[in-house]
């Protein structure tokens, strides 16, 4: 176990964590029950809309300035041939999200949500977790740091997405070691490998967690062995949008992984998530299943890019229209229910 | 069985369905294979797509005009206690839409979609289908032509809802009448009926359906007897559109009874037609089943006036985004999958 100040420093944050609002809470249900329309019949957008009361601490909950943060890393065992496409897609994407040519532009334009890429250093991958920590403490926590900044020039609505080739590996390592299992359970086609591209991922999950199979009870020494620049900064960033009273919405299969880090040191640290969707990657409707998120979402997308926690934040604005927006059964002079 | 005219020119519309446009679909699935991700890394999105491109007929699936239509009916049978709210609640509703106090208001605003409501005489409701049709056949044909009228100012995505205190139970009584079972597998609680208006319910679909009996092998009769203005103005909406190839998303329970009735007459009628969502009402999901159409979302609501669809329709605007708006691989020099 290491016991460097660095990790000291992200451990302490766990002791302070904001707590539900239930104030909020309760005003958001009294006004839902008040608004045109028999009780419960939005079904899970009234859940959303009391889920962003509670965690923005506001009886009237704002979606003004949702934003979709792109962590972008590079992965050493990238190498090792787990991944459909090359890392020098990594670069290209970046420049996609630049130009506004890649689907999360197109998300975030029909949706009129904000769009931040964070480029982790994808000229200097990390090392290759079937040889080595993908990190060093030291880097591990200033990344988990830089992820913090995700939210620095405000949000409402954080919507967290990933890029980076190769890395639903170590995603898929991040949850062996965390649930038990045999690597095969954990691991998917990423962006579409052949039969043999599945066999050298399993193969490389199962070398990564015999190498650092001592050092695996502590969730942030699985995150800085087995994982990876983008699910660090995503990890701080889960952090820094709770103290900060930032509701959260989760992409897919990579993007849940830091969530499952910081769940796992403490199942309350996530308790402001949301799962924007259930992804066709992998085993990701299990992981859900593991941190208690019922996805919002259901189609079936596996790109990353943070695709399916903006298309969810689409639902959540609707959710907040209907829940600001409508008229009570006295303003509107409906009759109400009779029994 | 009734051979009058009016049926007759209704029945005569399903001889003259517009086809599945293969080469737009082809046209569109050539492009999606170009765009900057993994082949089907979009999912449902993809099919969204495609689906559109083939029901529009063109290569470039377009919606720049999105259009709600929902139709206010009044029932007879609403006087049997089958809803837990008065008919009262029909005209304050109507005047709801028009205040822009309602959900579906909201939902329009959030995702730029054109509102139309069309009271179907809601001051004039049909007869009690316990006790008698529900409507004249020339009646049930005009009013099933008045629907056609949705898209007449041009819509290039039709969303379709409801409203209509009492009209789960017609709606359940189609669905018993069609698929067969006891009345009680297709009844819900509607806007929230308890123990005893449910047992009210069901035994007004089986009133209903013991006096029609003899008269229900024909769908539209169905519709006629059983159903309500609301339902045969859907009914007709829906084959508008398909006459102008303008892609339908269906609400809820009650909206997808209108599908449900021309899938009766004629499978291929209702396959420009996409489930815009799977409702928490009755057997929802067993009728879309039925109809072999898959939700786009399950978001557990139970409202109607188009909610679920135009919350879908939000879904179907994104798609195409990525669709039109996403770079190839040759325009954005990324380079493409190795193996």
């Amino acid at each position: 176990m290491h016991t460097g100040l660095p990790f000291d420093d992200i451990r302490a944050l766990f002791l302070h964590l904001p707590e539900p609002d239930g104030n909020a809470a309760l005003a958001a249900a009294e006004r839902e029950n008040q608004l045109i329309k028999p009780r419960g019949a939005l079904g899970r957008l009234e859940a959303i809309s009391a889920h962003i009361a509670t965690w923005q601490g506001k009886a009237r909950p704002i979606v003004n300035r949702p934003l979709v943060a792109i962590f972008a890393g590079s992965h050493g065992v990238a190498a090792k041939g787990v991944s459909a496409y090359p890392s020098e897609v990594n670069a290209a994407m970046l420049a996609s999200f630049s130009a506004g040519h890649a689907a999360i532009n197109q998300i975030c334009k029909t949706f009129d949500l904000g769009l931040k890429v964070f480029d982790l250093a994808i000229a200097m991958p990390t090392a290759d977790i079937t040889e080595a920590a993908a990190l060093e403490e030291a880097a591990c926590a200033a990344t988990i740091g830089f992820g913090m900044e995700a939210i620095a020039n405000g949000t409402d609505l954080l919507c967290l997405g990933e890029m980076g080739i190769g890395n639903t590996t170590p995603a898929a390592a991040i949850y062996a070691a965390l649930y038990g299992g045999p690597a095969v359970d954990w691991v998917g086609r990423g962006t579409g490998v052949d039969d043999a591209g599945h066999a050298r991922k399993v193969a490389a999950v199962e070398q990564a967690l015999a190498l650092h199979r001592d050092h695996l009870r502590d969730p942030l020494e699985v995150l800085r062995r087995l994982g990876g620049r983008e699910i660090a900064a995503m990890a701080g960033a889960i952090l820094a949008a709770r103290m900060e009273r930032v509701p959260v919405i989760l992409d897919g299969y990579v993007a849940t992984a830091a969530a499952a880090v910081l769940h796992a040191v403490n199942p309350l640290s996530t308790a402001h998530c949301l799962a924007g969707h259930c992804s066709a990657e992998g085993a990701h409707a299990r992981v859900l299943d593991k941190l208690g998120l019922a996805p919002i979402l259901d189609l079936g997308l596996r790109l990353g890019e943070g695709s399916g926690a903006a298309l969810a934040a689409g639902i959540v604005k609707a959710a907040l229209a209907c829940h600001n927006g409508m008229a009570t059964f006295a303003e509107a002079a409906v009759p109400e229910k009779r029994n």
